[in-house]
């Protein structure tokens, strides 16, 4: 019997960590029947007990410190559900070296420390595999990696984070405010007592650094990411999109232009017809464009215990084929190439803009004087509705601009905010995925 | 330069065998980055020479006779794309016998001989891959063998065949008769001159006979797969579906129940907030359901020159990465089980009918009664319109029933079509998608 199993030591038992015990229980016989092994939990760091004896685990299981998973000969995959950077970075790079391959869902470690680790696998002769650390059950990177191999990769869009979809989908079914969606959310479980991650973009942009290193070949950090959150949106902004055929969404953005690598995270306007807008709710998804593929897109549970365990112990199967196939370490880092890093004012895109100008003769025409100077060309502009401001009566803007310079919307937009006609500038969004023709 | 190169043998230039020739030539960077090889189409077996000249292929590569290639030790991988059974079938199981690794975009080969190629591959300790026989340029064969192996596959519903998701797409967008869309489709090159394998459903019984074989790791052939077609839609159904809240879509369906597998192609009532409702034209999608992961679906395009040459290079660069790393074989047959197959009689769904009735006190009720004799409950019954058949009133009536099993649900068509009060059964459509609380 030993010879037919895989020991694992498992770094973590909330709840993903209980998600993975739980789906080899449920699953064992389909596991065991597809790799041929049996997969068996060694080892277990993890200083809650509770959380242990409430799975039904035994108590010999547990481990006192990292060191008896990692010098225990007959643990040879390892999966690190720690989160955070430390230390998860330190035991991921100490198992690599030690030839025990490793399974992950920490983005944090991989968005910012890709390398170090990938260079510890290769020493090791180890496996690396992360496919739950970007959307949950969705093997989005197994599709980048391997699947979609034969072509150049030209565009990756993710909706990759869950909270912040929730809160725009109910924004834009109620049409209420940001702030209440959210309170509503945290209630819910749906979003995290400090959702400055999730509502900020900085988990969308460890995200789209893990996924455009991968589909570009170079390596991106979310150093390189450009992000910019939701809490700017208004039910005005949802109003109008929907008015105008789009809908907002919170996407993370990768794209490759004459081998400059382009990455950024901001809520942007998408046409209602985009397959993008169509995913609702927590769910997430990924859409892609390859040379060759043209366009496709992959969509399911970005997060949540059993759809991220769904990849994770897919993660752990690999292994174990590979094991038995004698190639470990068959798919080594992929950025092998070191392209630049597009800055933010490099960018092209279309804007939205909404403006509270005074409702006097000539106002628009000043305003279009100073996009003009800055070759900002508008394509439409709707004035919405008057409002009183302070006692004087106020108009309310929208403009659709054509695709121009970020960095010349950002000049405009300092210009226009000193005009004494321009009470305020009430949002800037990107507009995004129009048909290429 | 020569131990760096992987020799390959193309079998049929057609529109996809040209494809992958030119994939291997305009992405032959990024191909031989991420490989790490160099692949080189030594010999092509195709009779007409003017296509090889088109492509500017030299006249030297093209053989003579498959002999020259399966003969040529050089030639360590064959793409077969000739389509049809034979001679297809056995050019593949000679090729994987004498450890030739095989990719093909061949359904109906895969769907009916898919054992004997797999004995075949063990037989030869060859690769034998077919990504593009389903869904075209979407990854989903190896989303189902690799990536979700952890789950227990539930349910796989497919829009697999790009002609009549267009035609129904155009039918819903234009309110026309389905053979005027046909035509049109037919001179547009989205239907084949002879399209009854498309929208008498057998296509998509080939594509859905190999996913379910993969999914409940049992064989499924086309023989097993019960197939409607779509041509009976009219454009009534179409405005009834829409107004109670559906679209009509020809869905391929596999379904595990207690070690049971249903597995049936028709057209179906499917919920218009059903992710695979918003698949338009000739795209397709593929919803899967696994008991970690939950919902998920895949989408992208089916069919076409380049999405499919996408599937075949990228198999074959997984073979070369096998090759790389000695694990050749690494993944063989998957039906390793035998599920029986559910008789169609014996499965359960929801159907709507829309039935022409004398209109006449009591008609309802003697229907109705029908129906109840054979434990069919009504969910909701519309009478939509009178209308004028040979002098007589008569008026059309909508029903949609609750789940009841499709053997009752037949006897009591039968039944119904011989009542002197019925003047037509006008369609029988069967719903599917619902949410399953």
């Amino acid at each position: 019997m030993k010879d037919s199993s895989i020991g694992i030591g498992l770094l973590g038992l909330g709840t993903v960590g209980s998600g993975v015990y739980k789906l080899l229980r449920e699953n064992e016989l389909q596991i065991s029947q597809r790799t041929g092994k049996r997969l068996e939990i060694k080892k277990i760091l993890e200083r809650d007990q509770k959380k242990a004896f409430s799975l039904g685990i035994p108590p010999e299981v547990l481990a006192e410190n990292i060191e008896e998973i990692l010098d225990d000969p007959e643990v040879q995959i390892v999966i690190e559900l720690l989160g955070g950077i430390e230390p998860g970075r330190t035991y991921i790079r100490q198992a690599l070296c030690q030839g025990k391959h490793v399974v992950t869902a920490n983005k944090d470690v991989v968005a910012a420390h890709g390398r170090e680790l990938f260079e510890a696998a290769a020493a090791g002769k180890a496996d690396f595999y992360f496919e739950a650390s970007v959307g949950g059950g969705i093997p989005v990177i197994h599709i980048l990696k391997e699947n979609l191999a034969a072509n150049k990769i030209e565009e990756v869009i993710g909706i990759v984070n869950g909270t912040t979809n929730y809160i725009l989908t109910r924004m834009s079914e109620e049409n209420v405010e940001f702030s209440t969606v959210l309170q509503a959310a945290q209630e819910a479980g749906y979003a995290e007592a400090d959702p400055t991650a999730d509502i900020e973009g900085d988990d969308a942009a460890r995200k789209i650094a893990i996924l455009a290193s991968i589909a570009f070949n170079t390596r991106v950090t979310p150093a390189n990411v450009f992000a910019e959150g939701i809490t700017r949106i208004a039910p005005e902004d949802v109003n109008y999109a929907q008015e105008l055929g789009y809908v907002i969404k919170l996407l993370a953005i990768a794209r490759e232009h004459n081998g400059e690598v382009e990455v950024r995270v901001h809520p942007a306007f998408l046409p209602q017809q985009h397959p993008l807008s169509a995913v609702m709710g927590v769910f997430n998804a990924i859409y892609i464009c390859g040379n060759a593929v043209g366009e496709t897109m992959f969509y399911g549970k970005g997060a949540g215990q059993m759809p991220t365990a769904s990849a994770i112990v897919g993660d752990v199967m690999e292994i174990v084929r590979n094991l038995e196939s004698g190639s470990s370490g068959r798919f080594p880092c992929s950025c092998y190439l070191d392209k630049p890093i597009l800055p933010i004012g490099h960018i092209h895109t279309k804007y939205y803009l909404r403006l509270i100008v005074k409702d006097k003769p000539r106002v628009m025409a000043g305003i279009a004087g100073v996009l003009g100077d800055h070759q900002v060309s508008i394509a439409s502009v709707i004035q919405k509705r008057t409002l009183i401001v302070k006692d004087e009566t106020m108009a309310e803007i929208v403009l659709i601009t054509h695709k121009v310079l970020e960095q010349d919307m950002q000049d405009a937009l300092a210009v226009l905010k000193g005009l004494s006609t321009v009470g305020s500038v009430e949002n800037v969004i990107r507009v995004e995925g129009e048909p290429k023709s």
